[in-house]
C-alpha cells in the first residue's frame, strides 16, 4: 500500500500576517482534502520574505510528504513563491512559450497591453509541470523531488480553487489513492444550550472513531460525527448508529443535518405544505428576511415584510394599535403577536413572523433590559403565539440569535 | 535597544486541519500585534496530536522570540496543550491551589457539579505563571526559557480575546517597547473597479514606507497605507501626503477610512442634515436594512421599510402602480423610483432608497439577464432618480453588491 497523504499548506503574504485578512486558503482545502481522506498535518503562513518563505520550504520537506503553496504567484517584486522554492530544490526557472502566449493572450483578450512584469508569470521550475489557469494569468506549477509532491497555487480564490479541483486533487488521488475515507454528519441544535448538549451526549465523544465534537455556532450549537473506514458506504455505517442515539436523546432540537440551516429548515416546510410568510421586524432590522432571501427560489414561499423600526410603522403599516403599544410597550409579548398578525394581514401571507427587542447597547431599563426580546408567531389553526428570550452579548450577538430564535419557533409551528 | 518581537502563533486544534472552522484566533492576534509594533513571522496551525504539538514548539523556539499559542488547553483528554509544552521545556506540572479553587467557584456559581476533568486545568507548567481568566475555567499560562516567551491562552474566542489584551500584550510592550510603531490609514471606494484604482496609483504602491495596498473586499475597493517609524506622530506624517495625494487623484470614490462602511458614512451624512430613510428592497431581501441596523442609535435616522419581494406588495403598501409595473416590469428604472417615492411617503421619511433586480440563480432572460439590478433614489428638492447596475457573480455576490451600490448611491445625494 501506497504511503499516505500527509500535507502541510503554507499560505505566503504578509497581509495574512498582519491579521489584515483571514488565512481562507487553508479552511477551504483542508476541507476538500478531508472528503478525499487526504489527511493535512500542518498550516503554516509566512510573509513576503525570500529567507522565511526558503526556510518554510526546509521544514515543510521535513515533515511533509505533499506541500501546498497558495500566494506569491503574481507579476511583483513581493511574489517571491516561485523563485524561492527555485531556489531551495537547487534547480532554475525557465521561460515556457506557451505559458507566455497564454499569458499575452490573458491581456490581448481584455484589450490591454501586458506589462513586461507579467513575463515572469510563465517561467517554470526546471523539471516540473505547470497546472493551467484558465482564470487568471499565473499558472500554478507542480514539481517532485525527493518523494516530496510541491503543488504552487495562484492566490485568488476563484483561480485557486478550480485549480485545487482539477489538477491537486486527482493528482494526490493517484499517488495517495485507496486510503482510508473520511465521512462527517454535522448536525444543527437549536433551543438547547451547549453544554446541556454536551452533557446528554458525553459518553459518544469518548469514542474515537467515529468521533463526535462539538462546533462553534453562533445562536445554535452544532455536532460533528466523523467516521474513517476503507471505503464510502462503511464510514456511514459507523455513523448511522450514533446519529439514530443523539437523536433519540435530543432529537426534539435537532432542526437539519450538513448544509441546512434555519432559513433552509424553515422554507422547506413551507414549500412541502404549499404556505406562504410575511415577516415583520424591528431589533432585527431585516436579518430574518435578509437570511431568508439568501436562498434561490424561496420567493414561492416568502412574500416579503416590514422593518418597522419606529412605533408609527408598527402602527401605520402593520396596524399595531395605539393602545397596545401605549398600554404594553414596543417591547412586549402583546406588540410580538400585533405585529405577527398585522404583516400577515396585510401582505396577505399564510404565517406572520415577528420581532421585537432591544438589541443595545442603550435602550435597555431595569424592567426591560438590553437583550429582552419577544417573538411572535401568527398563522394557521388560530396559531397566535409569543416567546420572549432573555439574550446576552453585543448588539450584533443579540441580533443574531434573535433571528435564529425566531426562524426556530416557526419551524416548529410548521408541519414537517 | 532591546531585541524586536518576533512571534509566531501556533493554533492547536485538529478541527482547523480538518477545515471544519478557520484559524480566526491569526487573524485577531495578528492585527492587535501589528497595532502595537509587535511583529508576526509565523502563523502555524497542528492537530491535538502530542508528538506534532511538541514538534511544533521546537520549529517556533529556533525561529521566534514570541510563541502564542491558542486552544488545547480544556478539560478533556484531547487538550493537549499544556502537557506538550511542559514535555518540550522538561519541566514538570504542578497543581496551583489558587486556580483550582477559581475553577471550583466558577462551577459553584453556575450550581454545577465540577466534573473529576476540569481539575486538569489547574496545572501550571513549573516555574510558569497562570493568567486569570474571568470568562471561564481554563486559566492560561506564561512561561519564559532561554529568551523564548511562551503563552499559552484558551481557545473561545470571548476568553482569549480579553486576556491577550490584559496580559499578553502589556507583558510584550514591556519586553519590546519602545520599538518602531506601524500605522495603518485605510481608505474606502466605491463606484471604481479595483484595475481602475491600480493604474491610478500604480506609482504609489512601489514605495516601501509608507506602503500602499489593494485589500480585498466585496462590492468595494480598499487601499492600505501603512507607515512605520520611531513614534504614532511620525508614522501619521509618512502616511499624511500619501493619503493626499490619493485623494487629489480618486477623492470622488472615498467615502470613508479606516473602520468606516458604507452604512455608517450614510448614517453619519443624515445626523449631520437632521434628516431620515425609509429603504424598500425586492432582490436585496432585507440586506440593506440588515445593514444600517447593525448601527447603534440609528433609529434617529432610519424609519423602517419594506421588503417587497411580491409585485403585490410593491403595489398594496409602496404604491407602485399596475401600470408602472406590467409596462416596465418590477425591474425597471420607473418601479425602482416608484418604490423609493412609495416607501418615502409610506413611512413618512424624507428620503427614499429602493433596490429592485435580479440576484439569480434563475429568473433572468435575455434582455434583462441575472445581474440586472435597479437602485432608486427619492428625496429632497424633488430628487428622483434611478441607476442600473450589472452585476455578475453568485446570488450572494449579486446581493451584496447591489445593497453597496444603493448605500453609495444614496450617500452621493446627501450633503457632507
Amino acid at each position: 500500500m501506497a504511503a499516505a497523504c500527509e500535507a502541510e499548506l503554507i499560505a505566503v503574504g504578509s497581509e495574512i500576517l498582519l491579521g489584515q485578512i483571514h488565512n481562507r486558503h487553508a479552511q477551504y482545502i483542508s476541507e476538500e482534502f478531508a472528503k478525499h481522506g487526504l489527511y493535512v498535518y500542518y498550516h503554516t503562513a509566512v510573509g513576503d520574505n525570500f529567507e522565511r518563505i526558503v526556510e518554510s520550504f526546509r521544514i515543510a520537506s521535513q515533515r511533509a510528504n505533499v506541500v501546498i503553496v497558495t500566494g506569491g504567484l503574481g507579476p511583483t517584486v513581493d511574489d517571491l513563491t516561485k523563485e524561492a522554492l527555485a531556489d531551495y530544490l537547487g534547480r532554475n526557472l525557465i521561460m515556457d512559450e506557451n505559458a507566455l502566449r497564454e499569458v499575452e493572450a490573458y491581456f490581448a483578450k481584455r484589450q490591454r497591453p501586458m506589462p513586461e512584469s507579467n513575463r515572469k508569470q510563465a517561467l517554470c521550475i526546471e523539471g516540473g509541470r505547470l497546472l493551467a489557469n484558465p482564470n487568471g494569468t499565473a499558472p500554478g506549477q507542480y514539481v517532485e523531488q525527493e518523494g516530496i509532491h510541491y503543488f504552487l497555487l495562484p492566490g485568488p480564490p476563484l483561480e485557486m480553487h478550480p485549480m485545487l479541483l482539477a489538477e491537486v486533487i486527482p493528482t494526490l488521488e493517484r499517488l495517495f489513492g485507496n486510503q482510508k475515507v473520511v465521512r462527517s454528519r454535522v448536525l444543527h441544535f437549536c433551543g438547547i444550550g451547549e453544554s446541556d448538549v454536551d452533557a446528554q451526549v458525553r459518553d459518544l465523544t469518548a469514542t474515537s472513531n467515529p468521533t463526535v465534537a462539538p462546533l462553534a455556532g453562533e445562536g445554535e450549537m452544532l455536532l460533528r460525527i466523523t467516521a474513517s473506514a476503507a471505503n464510502e458506504s462503511s464510514a456511514w455505517s459507523k455513523i448511522a448508529p450514533v446519529e439514530a442515539e443523539i437523536r433519540r436523546r435530543l432529537g426534539g432540537y435537532i432542526y437539519g443535518v450538513d448544509e441546512e440551516n434555519l432559513q433552509s429548515a424553515v422554507v422547506n416546510r413551507l414549500h412541502n405544505s404549499g404556505l406562504t410568510l410575511a415577516v415583520a421586524e424591528s431589533c432585527t432590522g431585516g436579518l430574518v428576511q435578509s437570511m431568508l432571501t439568501q436562498l434561490p427560489g424561496v420567493s414561492s414561499v416568502y412574500r416579503g415584510g416590514v422593518v418597522a423600526y419606529h412605533n408609527e410603522i408598527k402602527n401605520k403599516i402593520l396596524h399595531v394599535s395605539s393602545q397596545v403599544l401605549l398600554q404594553h410597550g414596543a417591547v412586549s409579548r402583546e406588540t410580538a403577536i400585533a405585529m405577527a398578525q398585522g404583516v400577515k394581514d396585510a401582505l396577505d401571507a399564510d404565517w406572520g413572523l415577528s420581532v421585537t427587542g432591544i438589541a443595545g447597547p442603550s435602550g435597555g431599563s431595569d424592567e426591560k433590559p438590553v437583550g429582552t426580546v419577544y417573538i411572535g408567531v401568527a398563522g394557521l389553526d388560530g396559531v397566535s403565539e409569543a416567546y420572549s428570550l432573555h439574550l446576552r452579548g453585543s448588539r450584533e450577538q443579540i441580533q443574531i440569535r434573535s433571528a435564529k430564535q425566531a426562524l426556530w419557533r416557526l419551524w416548529q409551528h410548521l408541519h414537517s
